[in-house]
């Protein structure tokens, strides 16, 4: 799905809806970084296809927190915000195509346009959701829990992506996800 | 401080700057719920003084998610943006003094308004600033760091919150937080 057409669903705009911003669009290569720590994030961008991945690093350990993708919104978004370097790294995980917008060009937007104003609190609406989202899974679902929920919601995350990241995202050691997954089969 | 000066201050509002919507104010005693569980929320709103708690059960325990401190907003935003039953119950710690306005309120505003719109979607980032910030906290700090941090950014909260939510908080047991609390003195 590209931006447009996301827009006309769930922001009820027209075919005819002219964005005050300008869309640009990117492709990124497996394991190719889009944002990297530290990166002050000046661009918005929206997931045509492939998967993203964003983590945080705790004591030399890389921490995955998401798994991003086409139709969704991504950016390091606290950066995004604050303009301040980034915590964590964002990742094209496969192939992957993305439109985007700068910041300041959406800004400048801002200050005077209703339909600029909508997306962004959109955007910022749908990022929250899914921040809680995810903090509910972990406070309420088990790891187990966790891993059904994703392949139920996401098949492909198992053709897609190595199950050391797949564990690494759950929080758990390889070795667990391998027995969730065998208890799950048998 | 109030709704009024704080968008003075971080919105660059002028004194005359009219709101299109309405702020009403509130007042909850010690212990009151203001948003239950299963409710959902039709209202946002502003510390004006008093200290708010929102917790989440799993498995019939009470998990604290969140202490909220005068000039912050308040609401179960995930109810309150998707209109579906409140996962969470937010209460008054202490007695407090609210402002807060109807959702369908500012709903009608914002389909016309530019200020109505840079306050919804500053509310939005706030909340999902604070959300990211916790999120951190739990991936990235101990326990007893969170506790330091806590008690130097609220030192007030040693004295407003009985210690067993401050380890309900924490997600440790309250002997632990003991234990951290004997190892800080010595």
């Amino acid at each position: 799905m590209n931006l447009k057409n996301y827009l006309i669903k769930n922001l009820n705009f027209s075919e005819d809806t002219e964005l005050p911003f300008k869309i640009y669009t990117i492709e990124f290569k497996k394991n190719q970084i889009i944002t990297d720590f530290g990166d002050i994030e000046r661009r918005g961008y929206f997931i045509n296809s492939g998967i993203i991945e964003n983590s945080i690093v705790k004591d030399g350990i890389l921490k995955i927190i998401d798994f991003v993708f086409p139709g969704n919104f991504i950016c390091s978004y606290t950066s995004y915000l604050l303009q301040v370097p980034s915590e964590i790294q964002t990742i094209s995980l496969t192939d992957s195509k993305l439109e985007y917008f700068f910041r300041e060009e959406l800004e400048i937007a801002l200050s005077n346009s209703i339909i600029a104003n909508k997306i962004e609190r959109h955007v910022s609406e749908i990022l929250f959701l899914a921040k809680i989202n995810r903090e509910n899974e972990f406070l309420l679902l088990s790891a187990e829990e966790r891993y059904k929920k994703l392949i139920k919601e996401r098949p492909e995350i198992i053709r897609e992506i190595p199950i050391n990241k797949i564990a690494k995202y759950l929080g758990i050691h390889p070795e667990s996800l391998s027995r969730i997954r065998k208890n799950i089969i048998s």
